[in-house]
């Protein structure tokens, strides 16, 4: 390609400082080095965590930043030493890594990879510790190893995932983060088995993959709890069989679940980040095995807690990121999975806007009406 | 028997209010009802729970009470239906029943039975909810279905696991209690695999009981931890490999751990009961799998908290009853085990009184040098 090992100059919604609207800027994305892969964006979606740390409520949050992790796009050029993908090739980044080389990976036991983390935790490459974003020579911090929120972006190999070019880019670009994050914490997180009642706290899109998650699993009662009743009609669909608004009850929400469930259900699910709500999640869970999965992202500061009798009795607390999906491997299966209409994607999407309204989809974010705003980055943007 | 459907007067040791020294007295206790056995309990050994309740700190403590749940002794006589168990046979009372019957026992998945706890909660007998103990006619409370602090006692026939007549009563009547706790913590809750890191909080009986555990279980390092440096030469007999002090150390106990092991353990027990110990035990854990199991149990009231982020980061939190033992099924065959020599029980008896003696077992709980007192009910009893 004519822009491989040059410079590229493209527009990018740039975060400032916390909490003041993102600006588009001209940026330059310099050309990916070893072990990176640079990425033509074409579609991305907004998530709570983006609109967290642009809220300044992440407290290791970095500013000027390009926000940005639920996407897709095409590889631009590769870096020395890049193998596993090429120019041309259809990809998902993917916030969290996987290297199959590190201890996390080894492990066998979690899709935490550690390999690039002490670099995208702080904003920056692996290779050099620096930003392959500069807007006239100033550095623009990276974030969660994605920055999507740009035309062009670079990121560490272990962090793509190449994916069916027959895909449709502007739907799959979803597989970034919620929906796996749901249907993981199901599938591989609680592992939710035939016959299980099922309780899900918050029915935006993360419970709602949790629902569907529950729902594939063979669950028998799937309990959708939301302060919001107009989210039942949707839920549905995505197959929540009964709904709860602790708005209409007396009672602290897990009794009233425990009452409706002779003794608490098997498995729960956080979908919202609230740690009162998490401690509602655990306290329904049945006796002796029920298991509460965390997969909200309480504010920083913030700590759950409960009884510890609740756990000697058999409760077992735990959480998910990325729904414990190993990123590389299991993205691509994901997609095909999504292809042979397995699972629901499209369903999601609430809103399509460009890139240069991006503050409006941050402000639908935070409306009960919108599950997934997709952003085209290019085409019609009002830039 | 000649005592047969006969009421039996004996000694007993009865708890008149919280905190009063036990006195020795004459009690009456009834034959068996339809679905209880009377056992002859020729040995019992003193548990930190009988203490707790007599300490008044059971919110659920009623009094008076006759206190006592780890012991041995032979069946005496048994009522209507009662078929697994005949007047002779060698038996260990199980606080912890297992009906093979109720939602709990068929769910495959605990070993907390339902059965008789609406009556064992509340210190009487399921058939007619009434004590079979009494002083001149004034009802005595049952204690944890057991009450072992009596010559003789009735018990539910699902709290009852018939052993091997050739166990030596006077040791294997710590497998009613601590012992199995803090094996079964390892083998059924956490199940620790080969080479693992562990860490354990605690090393009294049921830590140390953990140590024999994890040690069987195939662990690469156990890390004992203990206020108390004197408990380290014990413990190493046990399977302690390291033992830290965390008055040595200025830094929180949990992060001197994760520095000593690259990360943290892959699974800690807390075995003390206190809720702040129990917090450094889950963060100490690795993350992405670091499982920790509450083994010990805490003051009424009290509540465990942690950063939620320790569990979206990978980390389970858990607790153990009874180390998820089915009494009735798996004591007989830890009492096979130990006549095997696979597992210590020996070890952990450190005195030898009688029931007379046993406000002075109870001074002795709260001791460094005390792991486990067996009381004998008979012989040389200073009545
Ligand atoms: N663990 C992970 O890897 C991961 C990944 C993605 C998202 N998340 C987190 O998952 C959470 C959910 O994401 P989302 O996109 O579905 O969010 P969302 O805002 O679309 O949905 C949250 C839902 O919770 C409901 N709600 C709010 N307060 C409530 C309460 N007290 N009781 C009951 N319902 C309540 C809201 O009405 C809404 O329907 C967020 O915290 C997000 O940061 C975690
Ligand atoms: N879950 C169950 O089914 C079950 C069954 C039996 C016993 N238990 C509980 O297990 C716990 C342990 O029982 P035990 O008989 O071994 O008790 P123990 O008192 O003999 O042992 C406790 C040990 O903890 C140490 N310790 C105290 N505070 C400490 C601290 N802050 N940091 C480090 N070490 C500390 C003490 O020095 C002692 O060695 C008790 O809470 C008991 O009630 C639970
Ligand atoms: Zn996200
Ligand atoms: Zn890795
Ligand atoms: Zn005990
Ligand atoms: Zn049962």
């Amino acid at each position: 390609m004519a822009t491989q090992g040059q410079v590229i100059t493209c527009k990018a919604a740039v975060a400032w400082e916390p909490n003041k609207p993102l600006t588009i800027e001209d940026v330059q994305v310099a050309p990916p080095q070893s072990g990176e892969v640079r990425i033509k964006i074409l579609f991305t979606a907004l998530c709570h965590t983006d609109a967290y740390t642009w809220g300044g409520k992440d407290p290791e949050g970095l500013f000027p930043c390009i926000l940005g992790h639920e996407a897709a796009g095409i590889v631009e050029s590769v870096g020395e030493g890049v193998t596993d993908v090429q120019p041309g090739d259809h990809v998902i980044p993917c916030y969290q890594a996987e290297c199959r080389e590190c201890k996390f990976c080894k492990s066998g036991k979690t899709n935490l990879c550690g390999k690039v983390r002490a670099a995208t935790g702080v904003g920056i490459m692996m290779s050099d510790r620096k930003s392959r974003f500069s807007i006239n020579g100033k550095p623009i911090y990276h974030f969660m190893g994605t920055s999507t929120f740009s035309q062009y972006t670079v990121v560490h190999d272990v962090s793509v995932a190449k994916i069916d070019p027959n895909a449709p880019l502007e739907k799959v670009c979803l597989l970034g983060c919620g929906v796996p994050t749901g249907l993981g914490a199901v599938w591989n997180t609680a592992k939710v088995e035939a016959g299980s009642i099922v309780a899900i706290f918050g029915l935006g899109s993360v419970g709602l993959a949790v629902a569907e998650g529950a729902k594939t699993a063979g669950a028998s009662r799937v309990i959708g709890i939301d302060i919001d009743s107009k989210k039942f009609d949707t839920a549905k669909k995505f197959g929540v069989t009964e709904f709860i608004n602790p708005k209409d009850h007396d009672k602290p929400i897990q009794q009233v679940i425990v009452d409706l469930t002779d003794g608490g259900v098997d498995y729960s699910f956080e979908c919202i980040g609230n740690v009162s709500v998490m401690r509602s999640a655990l306290e329904c869970c049945h006796k002796g095995w029920g298991t509460s999965v965390i997969v909200g992202v309480a504010a920083s500061g913030q700590e759950i807690s409960t009884c510890p009798f609740q756990l000697v009795t058999g409760r077992v607390w735990k959480g998910t990121a990325f729904g414990g999906f190993k990123s590389r491997s299991q993205v691509p299966w994901l997609v095909e999975k999504y292809l042979k209409k397995e699972i629901k994607v499209d369903e999601y999407i609430t809103h399509n806007l460009t890139l240069g309204e991006i503050n409006k989809a941050f402000d639908l974010l935070h409306e009960g009406g919108c599950l997934r705003c997709v952003l085209a980055m290019d085409g019609l943007c009002k830039f």
